[in-house]
């Protein structure tokens, strides 16, 4: 039985970090809210379901329904050897992701300072102000965190964890697909001090399963509404 | 050997979270950036790890070191039954821990929503405008899905899960605890609505090893430099 992903259509999001997963798992999945009626069976389940998640993405396999991505994408690890299997490396492999997920979360209040509820327009000024700090500061610690642990990795700087790929090193590349589009110039600065990340992009976007699938309509491309924004008045 | 716990000293912070759970296992731990050269061993152990986490808080339990308040409470849930033993239920767990983690994330955006490295008082216009809106449609949105799923918990509705207590019950008290804190107006109001809630952060503040710490000097008073802030002005 395919996996049934949940998430908004129209946009990347959040749901894109369990999408790579999928995707270099070669895992059978249905992208269910995309497909038609989608976002009703999305919102029933929600609505429903006896563990309902506080937002989407969230996974079903049978009668398992998993929410928050990080959890997902633990869940997915263990199943489809995108984590080490000891546990200390599955709990550091976490770890980075837990990290990912908050770096994803401060890229997106630089659209969105005040309120998720409230247009971008509506709260421009603060994202002016944000998004430099952003830019400034936040950008070059979490990619110097990075190239940190890359570099320490025992077993070669081409992974974050190990010898082989995790589901991290998927999720290092989105954002730095994400950010890349969103803030262009910042991460062309922000990369130059960041070697090893830029190679670890590199070397997933040229994955076989993940080439396959950035070149697939599987992949929403990035826009407006999404996490990941290109208002070049955020940008510099 | 006693787990070491590392975090900023004088803030109860992300660190409270971790403490709770060792305090209601009856762990013994260090807390050592209160200790003396604590602050400096910490700042040593970030920089020196060959697993550095991102930011305090972290565990050392032995050779191993785990960061993220979350995968930190997976961890030590699963060594002192504070987690379900089941995958599925320990999963759940995680994901309501995960969601807990957000919330936390955006009531200390309240106070600091341009960047955490300025003063409040550089982004206090900001946060007026953060805070009402944290008030008005976030509080009640978390606070209305930690209510039904106590609701839905098969096992009655005095737990998050099962029918034991976990980490995510503790973690629950402290941010309600928080909050009553940082806004004690609108989470009077908000906690007529989620009568569950108020139950659960009652039953856990009066469990006997949580009372005494509450009541110790290990339990650090609130104040205005932690996640939780009381300024008046953004409760309502």
């Amino acid at each position: 039985m395919p996996y049934e992903l949940y998430y908004w259509p129209g946009i990347q999001g959040r749901g894109e970090f369990v999408r790579l997963a999928l995707e270099e798992a070669g895992a059978e999945y249905v992208d269910v809210a995309r497909g038609p009626h989608g976002v009703s069976a999305m919102m029933r389940l929600m609505e429903s379901a006896a563990r309902p998640s506080f937002a989407p993405p969230f996974l079903k396999d049978g009668e398992t329904v998993v929410g928050q991505t990080a959890a997902i994408l633990l869940y997915l690890g263990a199943r489809h050897g995108l984590a080490p299997k000891d546990p200390e490396g599955g709990l550091w492999t976490h770890q980075i992701q837990l990290t990912i997920g908050d770096f994803v979360a401060e890229a997106h209040d630089t659209h969105h300072p005040i309120a998720s509820g409230l247009y971008y327009e509506d709260q421009k000024e603060e994202a002016l102000r944000r998004a430099e700090d952003f830019r400034t500061n936040r950008i070059p610690k979490y990619l110097g965190w990075f190239e940190t642990i890359l570099a320490r990795n025992p077993h070669g700087d081409a992974r974050l964890v190990g010898r082989a790929l995790t589901y991290a090193d998927l999720s290092l590349f989105q954002v730095v697909e994400g950010l890349s589009y969103a803030f262009p110039m910042a991460m062309r600065r922000a990369l130059r001090n960041a070697p090893r990340v830029a190679s670890l992009h590199a070397a997933v976007a040229a994955r076989p399963r993940i080439a396959a699938y950035l070149a697939s309509e599987r992949r929403v491309p990035f826009n407006e509404e999404g996490i990941f924004r290109r208002y070049p008045e955020l940008d510099g």
